[in-house]
């Protein structure tokens, strides 16, 4: 993870040095939110935020960075001045990682100066788009398991060595078991898993005896590739031989499948170890799997213990990128905050104006409800009804009068430039998302075309927000 | 980059402490290459190998990385001190980066002891997946563009920080003119770019002095963003007034789009500009593009100058992994290298066997012809018919009687673990890129259902091949 202040786009700086010449650096308030579920889905994971508060306490310029900024030629001395002793001084609200989010919510609030706050953008989007996707696929797998074992088996195929590491984190946030990089295991402590490659049953004389020298070196850990030259017939078999071996030892067993029909041959598989008394014997696949094979396996009934998964686990798959941005929502004018929006032709690229937060409302048994983005400092208490507007369209709209309570999301995690509060365990992290999904009614978890949890926008900021607009028209 | 040797997958360490464990150290060959082109696409830029070499020639296990394996309980003493003193000290050949490469063709063959080459394995798929994807998604966009100027923008939603690092380094390499990312920029020499977001035109009461002082600021290379408010009504004639300012001076100037309809704006701007006498202001456009895009509005004859390409260009899109191998083509025995391969049920998983080069035939003014994978040190002088197989339908094949030349692609590049030969820059690189791309046919560049190029095999390999076929089914 880089902390180099210079892993910004040129933009940012050359903007800065325009805020830095004007005397423009104001405080602001920038939020950063998505704008559609990623996979077509009904919920995301939050994730990255650890890493990036580390990031940004140690965002630096440092002096060869400085150098190359000056051979650009479009510099100045007084601004790369300023640069050498710049630290990121502002605070940072956010929402807890492994927190289950919705698009339009404020997910990371950041009060700052204008030069401070728009020098971040550029690190904050990169470490939490990609995280935070991630995490939001490997729930997905997790739950079309019907919240199996899931091994993220994602380096070969992740995009650079980094793309690999956030990956391996996120992923265990997001529901994974294990990882199968070892530097991901050392460097966040996340459980470490792997079995063998076809190269180790060729490089023996026979598979017979590449499973037998597996099993006496690795006793407590034997999971068996049986399909390096013919799954029933010679990869099960041999595979049966050790399994009994190690089972007459009160060790545990595997097998693993790499290619051909998942369905047909786990059922197959797990009949001839059941025929050979190894009823304990688990098995393990892998090949290109993404939640929909998975999903599909899961409801045909197959045997399968264990989901080794790589490719579109750490990538996304066919949906790469989190569509995560990050807009003004307010600016400091005579010592008062005025909130700020971008008005669009496109309803869609509105931005919600002010300091807000995130209420997540939940019935009386701690089920959420639904979200409202309303200003910080609001205060919902039970018994009081609570107008919810559509955060789009001005007409639709809806009363909760009843509720537990309403709790709000975003937590205060760094005040000036320094980190506050306790740094979670990355397993903590992970029970709080399986905590989150485990608590959101299925509808919402769905895969495939899931019910819309609400999240929609208060009284006072739906005022706000036409009081701009109407003002904005005027003026264009 | 990381060169810590614990970026590998742990069931390279495990397979690897078998080896060791039971003496099997002997040297063997592996070949790296894919068997599908991205993106639906008729050619791949390979990319990735100047920084696979730095990584491979640092590759090394800490203390700490050792403390951690120890850690886990399943390596033995004996093997940790073995793996303190590693290196890799292997040979390693490869294609130059920047060639247009296809599916099957080793693209990299490295020669080495059985546990080197297994550990090293998960560290090189990485970096040359990665990095080959990305290089070839920016040169379907090239192409897509009519060779136009792209700018990479993509920091922001890549996969993480060095997602960004190396996909800027190989969409340079694939046809980009610059970056946004500052610290690719300094890292790797790549051009830096940029022109402003839509918070520097709101940070200023107006339009009107946000584009002023921009221009006062950055006289040389004003891009100003139109459509902040409304392009046509607000931002066109705004940008107008600063352009003709700059052009008096004799300056350069352009204006940037980033939302609406790019082909009706296009020209509408184009329109409004020239009528203003400003025939020589730029016009770029931004906003989700990927190959498909930027041919239809190319085709649709839009005047557009840049392309500022982001997420799809540095995740591949839909695409986002190149399916690489790494496959065990030799095997040392009593001194002399044994071809093996892996015979698969499904012939597209089947591998080549022994140690190979590609050579690639030209016609008689250097255009390529068509590509032969053959055994290292087959000699095909022009006047010789040379006999072509289809690499997996054994009934095709066709002669070859005429061509300029043969030549082999595969170069030493690493010999006892050291780099040798000149390190080439990456404006080289992208160079070679640029000539190779030009080189091809049309046919096998069209961005949709492109012509085949041919990858054959010759006649002793695909003897070998059978023979090791007949033997295994023999066997089993």
């Amino acid at each position: 993870m880089t902390s180099s202040a210079l892993f910004t786009d040129l933009y940012e700086l050359t903007m800065a040095q325009g805020y830095f010449r004007y005397e423009m650096n104001s405080r602001v308030v920038f939020d950063m939110f998505f704008r559609r579920q990623p996979f077509g889905g009904g919920f995301s994971v939050f994730a990255g935020l650890e890493d990036l508060i580390t990031a940004l306490e140690g965002f630096r310029f440092r002096s060869d960075d400085l150098e190359y900024l000056e051979s650009l030629g479009i510099f100045a001395d007084d601004f790369l001045r300023y640069l050498e002793d710049f630290r990121f001084s502002g605070d940072i609200y956010a929402v807890p990682e492994g927190t289950v989010v919705f698009p339009h919510e404020p997910l990371i609030r950041v009060h700052g100066s204008q030069i401070e706050t728009q020098l971040i953008e550029s690190m904050l989007l990169n470490i939490v788009n990609f995280q935070t996707l991630i995490a939001t696929k490997t729930a997905r797998i997790y739950l079309a398991s019907n919240r199996g074992r899931i091994m993220e088996f994602g380096l070969r195929r992740a995009q650079g060595p980094d793309g690999a590491m956030s990956a391996s984190r996120a992923a265990f946030i997001g529901g994974a078991s294990s990882t199968s990089n070892s530097l991901a295991g050392k460097t966040y402590g996340i459980p470490v898993s792997g079995t063998m490659a076809h190269s180790w049953v060729m490089s023996f004389d026979s598979e017979e005896e590449a499973f037998a020298r597996y099993a006496e070196l690795y006793p407590e850990t034997t999971t068996l590739l049986i399909d390096t030259y013919n799954t029933m017939k010679s990869g099960v078999p041999h595979a049966i031989t050790v399994g009994k071996t190690l089972q007459a030892r009160g060790l545990p067993f595997g097998v693993r499948l790499d290619s051909g029909d998942m369905q047909y041959l786990s059922f197959q598989v797990r009949d001839a170890l059941d025929r050979a008394g190894l009823r304990d014997a688990k098995i393990a696949v892998s090949n290109e799997l993404d939640e929909e094979i998975v999903a599909s396996l899961v409801s045909s009934g197959c045997p399968i213990d264990f989901w080794g998964v790589g490719t579109h686990l750490v990538t996304g798959g066919k949906d790469p990128s989190l569509t995560g941005v990050y807009k003004l929502a307010a600016r400091e004018k005579n010592g008062e905050f005025i909130p700020t929006m971008k008005v669009s032709d496109n309803p869609e690229k509105s931005t919600n104006p002010g300091i807000k937060q995130v209420y997540r409302f939940y019935d009386e048994k701690g089920g959420p409800l639904a979200d409202l983005i309303a200003f910080e400092g609001s205060g919902f208490p039970p018994g009081e009804p609570v107008l919810f507007h559509h955060p789009l369209m001005d007409y639709r709209n809806f009363t909760l009068r009843s509720f537990g309570k309403a709790l709000p999301l975003l937590e205060k995690r760094m005040e000036g430039g320094k980190i506050i509060g306790p740094r979670p365990a990355l397993t903590e992290l992970r029970q709080r998302a399986m905590r989150e999904i485990a608590g959101l009614d299925p509808t919402y978890t769905r895969i495939l075309n899931p019910h819309v949890y609400k999240v929609s926008i208060s009284e006072a900021l739906r005022k706000a927000k036409v009081a701009i607009i109407s003002e904005f028209l005027e003026r264009h």
